[in-house]
């Protein structure tokens, strides 16, 4: 039985959702323990709600946890009982197959950082998240791509570049089935010589690359239309990226908001096109995603997002099961070493 | 009376447009000259179709043109006579007061950069474009926000993000009327410490600078919200962000496209949604606002959009010689010696 450690405190809704995710696991078929890292007189009460196979679940007290506006690496050396640390222990030390938290992303990442061995050949974690797009990818006709680094890392090398496209390859054959995902650089032409040196570099590396199906440059364009699987991107472009797609969501919003409250023809107009709003929404559900993994550790690290319910928790544990069954290290070191 | 050297060859409609734009401008009160630069064989015929002021509207016959797929430093070399070369040739000697084009842009921006003088202080130029926000902006509401660089430069120092920061200033200010127009540096985070060395060092130095109304740094969630006036990023990053902002327009257009084909019910939606459709539309029009600067150059340079009609051409006209009566390179000299 795989074993996944669970940093229960933090996300937006509190542990609740978190304690409900792991208890409705514990229920399934697939064979998945969680340890429910945190404060015990929080969980505790809110597991006594849930219906679950105490045999596959179990509270792990911590006293402390870090609140996502604080700063990670201050937070972290002042609370070394907080629950990301002491969940990245527990991995660490081998007591746990995978680390799945939905709190600060600052505080898991360096938690992790702290306690996990890199694979041989990483440098330098990468965290990565789908993003809509409106092109489909995979034998699932996934409506989202990769796009990594975004936050993990600020300037990369060329090898650091080289590393994401293998670790982005990797997780997107894993995880979407996608037998040759199409690799790409994020850049400012598609030429070979166009973008920094260190994009240069590492086109001219890629290229010569076995094992991976590396596609060369592609432009701000094909983010939304989503023209390959994995974008790679050094974390400060990523980070500016995300969140402009964030922004932009946000606005189209807040417009269909504004229109729907302004004209009784726009509210109409809107109702009439609800389904079809529907299903775009549905498409572009990040919770049926179940979290960013945070690529380059030996044991896998899934982020879930801060706003996840028990079903996007549960996600991310299955998702985290499938990593370990999987062996998405070993694809990371193969891949490194050319094997693909 | 102020005389403008357009390069009338190169958007993707053909010379009509630029001819046409320009008859336009003769016969307007706004004492404007024009110099019609390309090929005259070509221009001479879709001239004599126009109503035109001849006193005002001149042809500059040149025999050749940089092509938008060309790459631009070898096609100049190769063409010393081309149009981009021959209208910069003519502001350079002080012919004529400011260079349009709407061709490449690369050669527009190599031309003068080859025909030019830089104001004092800028070391590097900057092309600075607007895009659609959901906030107003200044005095007359403009739904658009400046951003700079987003093409003329790939990685800058803290000082080029310094001068792209004034220039961007003095353009909105002349240009929007936005008296003390807001400044921001686009990082990953609004803390001054976040960034690259290049952004943290800029923070510093733009805080400490009289005469600017610098607010800190903004995140990518800010691009589309159109929190400021102005958003100053490195050439590399502007232009990835500027893509894709085209890429997420196209996206939509598609998916409404779509949605208008497939049922009768959102068809009837979308009719009705028509007026707010057309709302967002004009108010996003890029044509209305002429083109964009390629800022640094002692004499005014305006990039008009390749997909420009008569009339955006003739907008681009117009902002140029308003950047000529404002003083624009004046106004950025006063800006980097700390004037304002």
């Amino acid at each position: 039985m795989i074993t996944i450690a669970l940093d229960a405190m933090g996300p937006d809704a509190g542990p609740a959702v978190v304690v409900e995710g792991a208890a409705q696991v514990s229920r399934e078929e697939a064979p998945i323990r969680t340890l429910l890292v945190g404060d015990r007189d929080q969980i505790v009460p809110l597991l006594k709600r849930q219906s679950y196979d105490p045999q596959r679940l179990e509270v792990v007290h911590c006293t402390d946890w870090v609140r996502q506006d604080e700063k990670p690496g201050p937070a972290l050396d002042a609370r070394p009982q907080c629950s990301a640390l002491v969940a990245a222990e527990i991995v660490g030390r081998g007591d746990a197959d995978a680390l799945v938290g939905a709190g600060s992303t600052g505080a898991l990442i360096l938690s992790a950082s702290r306690k996990l061995e890199r694979v041989e050949g990483v440098r330098r974690c990468a965290l990565a998240t789908v993003h809509p797009t409106e092109q489909q990818h995979g034998p699932h006709d996934d409506p989202f791509a990769l796009m990594l680094d975004v936050g993990a890392t600020l300037t990369v090398d060329a090898e650091d570049l080289v590393s994401f496209a293998v670790m982005g390859s990797a997780y997107s054959r894993i995880i979407s089935s996608i037998e040759q995902p199409r690799v790409a650089l994020l850049s400012n032409g598609t030429e070979p010589t166009k973008g920094t040196p260190a994009i240069v570099e590492a086109h001219r590396l890629l290229s010569e690359m076995p094992g991976i199906n590396f596609v060369g440059n592609v432009e701000g364009l094909d983010i939304p239309r989503g023209t390959v699987d994995v974008v790679v991107c050094e974390g400060f472009l990523g980070n500016v990226v995300l969140k402009m797609l964030e922004g932009v969501s946000e606005v189209v919003s807040d417009i269909a908001k504004d229109a729907y409250a302004r004209k009784f023809l726009w509210k109409l107009g809107l109702m009439m096109l609800s389904e079809g709003i529907r299903q775009i929404r549905t498409m572009t559900d990040w919770r049926q995603y179940g979290g960013a993994p945070v690529l380059g550790f030996t044991r896998p690290v899934i982020k879930a997002h801060g706003r996840s319910n028990a079903w996007a928790i549960r996600n991310a544990i299955r998702v985290a099961r499938k990593t370990v069954e999987r062996d998405l290290a070993g694809a990371i070191r193969a891949g490194l070493a050319g094997g693909g």
